[in-house]
């Protein structure tokens, strides 16, 4: 597969350079001495690494899972050559700060260059992504002389990372977990419970594997604290770490069971028991751990690896999305079929699918899902890099209010709608489509995970209208609403956005509104009753807002001397989005103001 | 599996005998002597099939597809022990007419039954659904004598049938087939050609297969007549039929490759060749036929199965949507994960989570898609009964107009919704719902080619606005006019259901404006750019139509002794679609008045 089927580079260069100005980051001392040649240079590695070694085998991983034989885990040897080029490239520190020996590239650039091999085979991608998500937990919150080994290993691809949350009893609940951690007297604990959903949790392909785990201190009375707050977070090796640095005997975990997915299929996903006893570190039961940070603060520091992985999965999706997209966009110029309306001559040649309105169409809406949702993804990314590189303390926290905001906005949004463009491109291909003989079907089946793993459409809607359009005063809205306002206005000035920027504005005022009608609701049960409408009127407000913002940017293009097709071909998109997706908000809203109570109020013997 | 996991057989007695009033058709000829207490039992009957021998080998069929070995397709010996089953039952010809020796069963009635095996096992309830439909054309169109044989070894369950309309160059395009028949002077047809995706075109499962071809006939010059209008129809078996009446030599019909699609695979499906010489009947290259009705009428024949089998792909996703449906409730009155709002012990226990509203609410919108595409697939049975039974012709020409005009309906919303009920149904089951362990990401898979097969979305929009609407001066819209009306009229005699009948009366005047509308432009290629929406809006408004249709029945009855949680659940099913379903019709129409133009004029270059 040529990179141009996995994903658009005139995109990706159009979202860093022309609309997100990523080249303008190089002023902050983080990312000093960079420039546009050095993004544009690690782009090309990572679409190289996408072509020559993940794409190749992206239908084997589906085909041949991940097997296990009751003592190893066997998987397809192209996983290990792709992700040991990958770590050869200094990609798993290619945004750890200097001082971790990364290259401290911004993460907006980072996540463009993950797309390509999320695009070209999210099974492999998958063991990099929590790898470098762990690492960077780690750089935040261990301490550097405890986790150094760990992070060093990670970065050169010896040790793979993972993140232990969900057992069978608690999977959204996480205030459930009941694994617990027993302090050894030496600062170390031994940790007993059953992980579930263990992304990467065994496997062989590096030295060693580094567990993230969610586990509860039981008091002085051995009890499991009840909720959330007795949560704290552990280091657990799947071989300890031996005096001479290097990993030696097996620690106490150990693999139950292989989840056997629809899609993601490269990714061993797996049933974690801890503590079962079957090896046993300095001759006792336990797996061997340490704390990360301080006791009762886990769910916290993971809620920075899970946001980060949620960033992840909306990437992914969009990334599937589009090189869905990207397929159907090819076969509906070569297949030939049909004839355009009004030719009556049966015997005229017949003409390639694109030419007829209804394959344009969804085409179209392709384009707009998967590069929209790609554009959004990216957007949080730039809202983390201004994190991490701004020096003024208060534009550091509008921008991380923001990203909190947008966070479930980016993983459900492009989870849901990035599986809608690979339905279409399935749609695109006609019957051949659903054969496994062409790439689309196993993109939709990928991608069908994203809206429910790290937190279902749900729990984003929850946290969305819950909490997040809430927290600090609901400081956060207010920094969106400066944005788009800034938006509304400078797409005012090009008369052929001004309509755009109508909608927008009245569309955005509906949210507003509607925003404050629930939050003034005494009754919190009827508040959140109808909070996945929400969230779908909220996504798509949101999105329509950065594509009219991306259009003013191409706008601009269009009419000067670097003009091209694709410039046409953002604003064709941008306007499809407004006017095929934006009168979808009505139907959302609908149920919003007032809350339409059918579903609150249904009992359950009446289904 | 039980049989209340595979369809709600209280659904379906509503919708027989209380709503569409099946047991009133006894009293017509062609059903005379028949009582509600002989549907109940065939129905009994199809229900224990589904159970014992349909669903127990489903996922057996998932993971084990038919195979070829170059000489013989090997399928699960489950999936002939079911057809067996099934033809022994006399079910192959339940719906014939007595003087096939069929049981005259209601085509309503029949498709209800059909339903639990399509529920149960699509992948072999297909062959079934193929050889009926291929014996229901040959009764209309063959001659007596010619076919008795086929119909009557199909009516036995010894020989299947089949369709073979695509050819790799000719899917949607019908006209350009290639296949040619060359007539062999003693009143038979040799053919020679390749078709494409062809439903149980080569299995051992019966002694014989009859496949019905679309050829052409050279002319006189040889030639291959090009457009639709040279299409012949022709009965092909797998085996010559020998002196003794039994199935002997081989014909000139090979399997050359067999397609490996994402569901529905446990139908083996097939490109065959016809004519290429491996077998020589006779000792001559070319697969033997015999012609169907008059030459030239191929296609026109055909439709008479594409018509029936489009209503089976429109049952097929319903029973699929349905049987989801039950799964997920299943699930989430069983599954405990997380507390009720408020609850702020976090040692208080989980509770199933149907408690919670988002949950409720995905159910809720399952059950309005699920058993409304199985209430509007059965509608349309119900008009073919009138068809083949009304006494009066014009009646039965209205009730034939109506099934015309709502046949793409029932094919695609049942395809589209049914899907998305199925992705509901992962969705309630968070991440277990994509493991192969729980059946519904099969039904999931299973479910997407039915938007595609027998006519792809696109096609249907076509079909309905640029045909169905127009037909006969309009004839069938205002039959379907009248009988929104007596529904809008009937509702608004029980308070309760004014509003929405209000609602639906203003739904429709929108439709029978828009329709008015396109069909006033004179450039078609704009009436027909945005067909898809046009077909989005016009199918809601016909299920909601006869949601609110039903409501009236279910009010009835939940205000009398009968009243049960089933009845209160219809009506809140009515509830929930009128509430959040309808408003999706103002974004769909909004594309439609004026014509939005964005995929119309967007050039290929631009993607």
């Amino acid at each position: 597969m040529t990179s141009d089927l996995i994903l658009c580079r005139d995109d990706l260069d159009f979202v860093l350079f022309d609309w997100l100005q990523v080249e303008s980051l190089a002023h902050r001392p983080r990312f000093s001495g960079q420039d546009r040649f050095d993004y544009a240079s690690v782009l090309d590695v990572y679409a190289s690494l996408a072509t020559d070694f993940f794409a190749p085998h992206n239908k084997k991983n589906d085909c041949y899972e991940p097997e296990f034989d009751g003592e190893r885990v066997t998987i397809n040897p192209e996983v290990a050559v792709a992700l040991r080029a990958f770590a050869d490239a200094g990609l798993v520190s290619a945004a750890f700060p200097a001082q971790w020996n990364g290259m401290s590239l911004p993460g907006t650039v980072e996540r463009a260059g993950m797309a390509y091999l999320l695009a070209a085979n999210p099974g492999t991608a998958g063991y990099a992504f929590l790898t470098i998500a762990n690492a960077n937990l780690l750089i935040a919150h261990g301490e550097r002389d405890r986790v150094s080994h760990y992070v060093e290993e990670m970065s050169e691809g010896r040790c793979f990372g993972t993140m232990c949350l969900s057992e069978p009893q608690a999977g959204s609940s996480l205030a459930d977990i009941r694994t617990r951690a027993v302090p050894t007297g030496d600062g170390r604990y031994r940790l007993f419970g059953n992980k579930m959903w263990i992304s990467g949790g065994d496997h062989e392909i590096s030295d060693n594997i580094v567990h993230l785990v969610l586990a509860k201190i039981p008091d002085e009375n051995g009890q499991i604290p009840s909720g959330v707050q007795g949560i704290s977070l552990f280091t657990v090796p799947r071989k300890l770490i031996g005096a001479d640095g290097q990993p030696g005997e097996r620690n106490d975990v150990v693999l139950v069971g292989i989840n056997h997915k629809m899609g993601y299929r490269g990714t061993v996903n797996c049933v974690l028991n801890f503590g079962e006893g079957r090896f046993r570190p300095n001759g006792e039961a336990g797996a061997l751990g340490e704390i990360v940070g301080e006791p009762g603060k886990g769910l916290a520091y993971m809620f920075q690896m899970m946001n980060e992985a949620r960033i992840s999965v909306g990437l992914g999706a969009a990334a599937l999305g589009y090189t869905g997209y990207l397929h159907a966009l090819d076969y509906a110029k070569t297949r030939l079929q049909g004839r355009p309306r009004g030719e009556r001559d049966p015997t005229a040649p017949q003409v390639p699918i694109i030419r007829h309105a209804d394959v344009r169409r969804m085409l179209l809406a392709q384009k707009a899902y998967a590069s929209g949702a790609l554009a959004l993804c990216l957007y949080a990314a730039r809202l983390s890099d201004d994190i991490h590189s701004l020096e003024n303390a208060p534009a550091r926290d509008e921008a991380q209010c923001l990203l909190d905001l947008l966070t479930p906005v980016v993983k459900s949004w492009s989870s849901q709608w990035g599986l809608v463009a690979n339905d279409l491109a399935i749609q695109v291909h006609g019957g051949y489509g659903y054969t496994r003989e062409y790439n689309v079907e196993q993109f939709y089946r990928d991608n069908r995970l994203n809206p429910i793993h790290e937190g279902t459409f749900g729990v984003q809607a929850l946290d969305l209208l819950g909490r997040k359009t809430r927290m600090s005063g609901g400081a956060a809205m207010d920094e969106l609403n400066r944005r788009i306002a800034s938006t509304v206005a400078r797409a005012r000035e090009t008369a052929s956005l001004g309509h755009h920027a109508s909608t927008l504005e009245c569309a955005w005022e509906r949210i507003r509104i509607v925003t404050d009608e629930l939050h003034r609701l005494d009754d919190t049960e009827l508040q959140l009753a109808n909070a996945a409408a929400y969230l779908e009127a909220f996504g798509h407000v949101v999105v329509g807002w950065l594509w009219l913002d991306q259009a003013i940017a191409a706008n601009t293009l269009a009419n000067g001397p670097r003009a091209s097709d694709f410039h046409r071909g953002k604003l064709a998109a941008c306007d499809y989005f407004f006017g095929w997706e934006m009168p979808k908000l009505t139907a959302w809203l609908a149920v919003l103001t007032p809350v339409e109570t059918t579903a609150l109020t249904m009992q359950e013997q009446w289904f």
